[in-house]
């Protein structure tokens, strides 16, 4: 590949950037899509937008970059959460350390390498981008020590950056917990492996033992119930009952009919499924006299409450009794952000549960090099027909040959990449969190090895799944082997910036799959606007997606300067696009409180280490023991910076401090808000439902122990 | 080598061994000796045995086999504490396993092998001992699931007693920390990292914090001070003083002149050694006007006290300010518990002397493999001597020969070997721990890596420094290697037990070294016996000695079961031995509380692992499919059952429980002993010294808070 030819593919991805991104700016003014652009807002308002026709509504404009761009981090942390500032951070972190790198790589390390051989330079369009790495330099070169300079500059800008931005960030996030409102997840403890004991109920066996040993903060409790079966029958036709309804009201709504949109194609009001318009709560005396809550499973679980945030923190943190299997404390997630499904799975389960599914991961990374072997057999589809019989049916012409061999392959791949984040997603769910923040970190990290993995590793060890199994049973040899392959591959990596990169953004913003969701969903199935169908941010795909661009731009810094210009763009554009999205499309119903940051850390270091290690391999390979040799203190002196931090910031994001906690709760109590907190608790974790929501059972009774109320109020799930 | 070799052996060895243990029984009842082996029974009754001259003192008798066999387990827990309680299950649990394995491997697996090929069979006491290894098993034979389901029960019955000790143990931990009398260290947190504040006096900034934080449960606390340059001076003075004092004593002392050793070769009373009788504690009036106080440097920790256990752990527990480097919490060590010179460390060096001890100490490891290599090199001289010129200077007598290349060698190694444990020591003391027994267990687990690795790995990996370095780098053709050279290292290996292992019981409980000490002291030096010097039991070096034979059981146990008599001798001499030890010789200052239990358990699970991984590794060259494929889940489940054992029992070991806090608490409240308890705390930290004592000063100021005395004691290290 030649310069003039990356080029124009640049100029391609730019023209179908501009495209999209127009297209955007019109599809977001119409009202139908209203639920598709806008669903936080409109979640949030219930504002009714315009419906005017006007021809405004067709021109491509760019208001919403100078909105997005105008938004102030004090908007997005009250729009989006921390999370949201925290993965906004990464692409301003990755502008910062990218610019410094693309100044010293571009006017420093790029003319040498350029110059690198004695060789008669053709036009510098028709250039080979060979060239412009450094596998162009010639061994033994005095000028490596520009390369190893550059290596310097750009690891200490890194280090002193997310030094910086830690150590911002840990201040944001103890601000936000300082000046939020009382949260009831700070009184909240949610205890595990409460034993049973026989003849008395569980509820009494809970509050004997916090009275017996948190007597002077123990609020009360709530136990979580999980249905019978006769419960999951009722509540499976009272939402059948329910989607039912919705349809025929939906059929009689026509509230939602735009000029330009009730057209023929979609079909006008349709009486096709109208249904008797029975209530099925009216209806349902008969049902009365079955007693639903007999039929409840009590889990060996509770929520129990505590006067003070102090005493929460302190019974969370306290090993309880002698047996570490029972009486098990962990602080309790907000109540938007538990995971009620999971709250059921016994405490004794979970560690074999969490290895099981470490190694679900770790298999299914390994099992997704079949597929990836697969499609890069189809690019040689002649190979492929000597080998296996069953293709020698496929036609021999042309087109065929050229769809199978260059179009087919990677579609296959991207569907199947398209699988990862479900199955992560799916293995972080049978891990058993209590909390569905925890359940996305979990999957995050997940996506993250695999995609660091398989798109990074796998590619530059160039494929086969032999060639990269031999390669782990022979550690010493993987530098030399990066450092062999990296610089080869660069030419790859910069399209995959061009193509994916730049591409998945404009998709992003687009929302084309959540477009034709929308469209069937409303004009084929009829069905009104839903706001609890407002996605909330997909941080488990998007994260590794930015990590990984940062990771490409470390490891090719200085072996391919080329690919910087590229990545700025794409964390330019990406900075831009999130900022809209978290504005407008995604809700936030639950935060993890910027917990996410020591994971995006962790991995930037991974990626200097890498980065060091691989230009270790290519010093090594040139000839050069002077940037061997200064490489190694740069490798040390990154490796203590990550334990340095590790030791500073990495408890803020894992404890909560007493200080604080006991200044929150000194502040409520003068200012005599404790006795509504305490009022709000019993009701934050009891009435709010999982989504499909559960039938509230059991009668709410109240005792009073020491003047406060202690409510054993049961939550089903 | 063959059986009649070995037998032979044996016979020199148990013959060495009973020697030994006669002169033992002789040297012991020698009143010159007393110190030697009645150390802590010394230290603790302050008893005058009798010194009258009988024959019976010079008959060896089996008297101590007897007592030691006799103590039952409480009185070794009063004796010797947990920590000896714990060292002495390793025997039995070792004792219990081993016994098992040799009954299955010496019956059952044992004859497969001896008839593992078809081959005359000459006299058996002619054998070679290569005929009982499993390397006389021929390939693909069918006999090997014996050795298959050898390993099963082996495994199955260590998984089922480790479980049922640890479930002891801990048991048995509760109950010593329940029933043991009011503890300071329950009381006490360490508290490190204090900020200064400008103008206002250590002490205040401690109390202030603890009052607003801690108000209701603070009792006082005590500064730690590190002496200024003038006071070392003062204080080594005194203590060059005390020493010069002590010789003088010592030389118009003759209460320790026995009929015996009065003899002229020891020297009369001697006069030799005259000085000035002056008194130094007298004469330093002129001293009193130097204020050593205000050299002393205030370092920032502190001990602070609380009123009761539980308010104590949770101090400890909870993260106290949202600055994680400051107001770091510990729960302190018991004062004798205290290593005084570490506590100046400031909290933020921690990390760095941790990640450099761990590096010096891994460095240390490799750099060993010089000296062996070295010592390897010496048994081949002629080699050497073509190699190395300077070495042709050693004449070429046979004498010479011999001794360079038969005795040298040991001597050599064994030299090198005694340095390990001082090292790792050293290197534990400048990880900063502030306990004397964090510090052996750190040093314990360093010796133990130290250990597995030049013993066991280097010698199966069959020697030179660069064949290791080269697995290293290929970790999979490691279990190959295993599986090839360990059975071939079986004869070393049952050597190894015989010499090693059974003359190191012998030394141990003959004290060689200490009685030279003894003697040179009292004799040549004159000084007294001084109850200071009775040494704490070595634990760093005799558990990693333990583990290593058990670790040598295990591997050898199905590839070369006639090692497993030979070591149950060994773990049954040792249990012996170790009683009486534990009973006589060593003072118990200090206990961990059985925190190596742990250590010891993870040791044995990956024994096992890295059996059953050799035992892959012979099955696959065996080419026995079957047994391969059973080895696996074995290995599945032999590591679950880690991770179960880590789940349920290891949070005891590391935490104490808030149950059993607050109802000794209470329990001291309704009994009184609450206020007596706190009187006791101000000087149990106090007035410790360190060894050598420090010269306590600064004022002892009082004030109340609370109707409680709040003591800023200062105690100088």
């Amino acid at each position: 590949m030649n310069l003039s030819a990356l080029l124009t593919s640049a100029g391609i991805n730019i023209g179908l950037c501009t495209l999209y991104l127009s297209l955007y700016s019109i599809l977001r003014k119409q009202p139908s899509f209203l639920y598709v652009y806008f669903g936080r807002q409109l979640t949030q308002r219930n504002n009714n937008f315009l419906d005017a026709f006007n021809l405004e509504r067709f021109v491509p404009s760019p208001s919403w970059i100078v909105k997005a761009w105008g938004l102030t981090e004090e908007e997005i942390l009250s729009v989006g959460g921390l999370d949201a500032v925290v993965f906004l951070r990464i692409f301003v972190f990755s502008l910062r350390i990218f610019s410094i790198a693309a100044f010293v790589c571009v006017f420093g390390v790029l003319p040498i390498n350029y110059f690198g051989q004695e060789m008669q330079h053709t036009r510098i369009s028709a250039e080979s981008l060979e060239v412009f790495t450094i596998a162009n330099v010639k061994e033994g070169s005095r000028w490596l020590w520009v390369h190893c300079a550059a290596l310097y500059v750009i690891t200490c800008s890194a280090c002193s950056l997310l030094y910086f931005e830690y150590k911002s960030i840990s201040k944001m996030k103890l601000d936000y917990i300082i000046g939020s409102p009382p949260k009831p997840s700070h009184f909240t403890v949610l205890v595990r492996g409460i034993p049973k004991s026989i003849g008395e109920p569980l509820g009494d066996t809970i509050r004997n033992f916090f009275l017996h040993y948190h007597g002077s903060s123990y609020l009360g409790h709530q136990i979580i119930c999980r249905r019978g079966k006769l419960q999951n029958f009722f509540s499976n036709a009272k939402m059948v009952y329910k989607k039912i309804f919705c349809f025929e009201v939906t059929a009689l709504d026509n509230t939602c009919r735009s000029g330009l949109c009730r057209c023929g194609l979609c079909g006008g009001v349709s009486n096709s499924f109208r249904f008797y318009p029975d209530n099925f709560y009216e209806r349902r005396t008969d049902l009365h006299c079955i007693d639903l809550s007999s039929h409840q499973k009590e889990c060996s679980s509770a929520f129990v409450f505590f006067k003070t945030r102090y005493a929460a923190i302190v019974a969370s943190k306290v090993l309880q009794t002698s047996n570490p299997m029972l009486w098990v404390t962990d602080l309790a997630p907000e109540p938007n952000d538990v995971y009620w499904r999971n709250l059921w799975i016994p405490y004794r389960q979970l560690w074999v549960r969490r290895i099981a599914t470490l190694l679900a991961s770790i298999v299914f990374m390994f099992l997704f090099l079949i597929p990836v072997t697969f499609v890069q057999g189809l690019t040689q589809l002649e190979q492929m027909r000597h080998m296996l019989s069953f293709l020698k049916g496929i036609p021999n012409k042309a087109f065929v040959i050229q769809f199978v061999s260059g179009y087919l392959p990677s579609v296959i791949l991207q569907l199947f990449l398209y699988t990862v984040p479900p199955t992560m997603m799916l293995f972080s769910t049978l891990e058993g969190p209590v909390s569905r923040s925890v359940r996305k970190k979990s999957a995050l990290c997940k996506v993250l090895y695999f995609t660091i993995w398989n798109i990074f590793f796998v590619n530059v060890l160039s494929g086969s799944l032999i060639t990269q199994l031999s390669l782990i049973t022979r550690p010493k040899d993987i530098p030399a082997h990066l450092a062999k392959d990296v610089p080869r591959q660069a030419t790859f990596f910069m399209t995959y910036v061009l193509a994916l990169g730049w591409t998945s953004l404009s998709s992003e913003v687009l929302q084309s799959y959540s477009v034709l969701y929308h469209l069937t969903r409303k004009y084929i199935f009829r069905c009104k606007d839903d706001p609890s169908l407002v996605p909330s941010f997909p941080y488990h795909t998007e994260v590794p997606k930015v990590l990984l661009f940062g990771l490409l731009g470390f490891t090719c810094s200085i072996l391919a300067p080329l690919i910087l210009p590229f990545l700025l763009v794409y964390f330019f554009l990406g900075y831009l696009v999130y900022r809209n999205q978290i504005l407008n499309v995604y809700s936030t119903s639950y935060d993890s409180g910027g917990r996410m940051w020591p994971i995006v850390h962790n991995t930037t270091v991974f990626s200097l280490v890498l980065t060091q290690i691989i230009a270790l391999g290519v010093f090594g390979i040139k000839a050069s023991q002077m940037a061997s040799a200064f490489t190694i203190p740069l490798l040390i002196i990154t490796l203590l910076f990550s334990e340095y931090c590790k030791k500073h910031f990495y408890p803020i994001f894992r404890d909560l401090s007493a200080q604080d906690f006991i200044d929150m709760d000194r502040d409520d109590e003068q200012c005599g808000r404790m006795p509504k907190i305490h009022e709000q608790l019993f009701t934050a974790y009891a009435w709010l439902a999982p989504p499909p929501p559960p039938p509230i059972t059991g009668a709410l009774e109240l005792c009073y122990v020491d003047g406060e109320p202690d409510s054993p109020v049961q939550v089903t799930i």
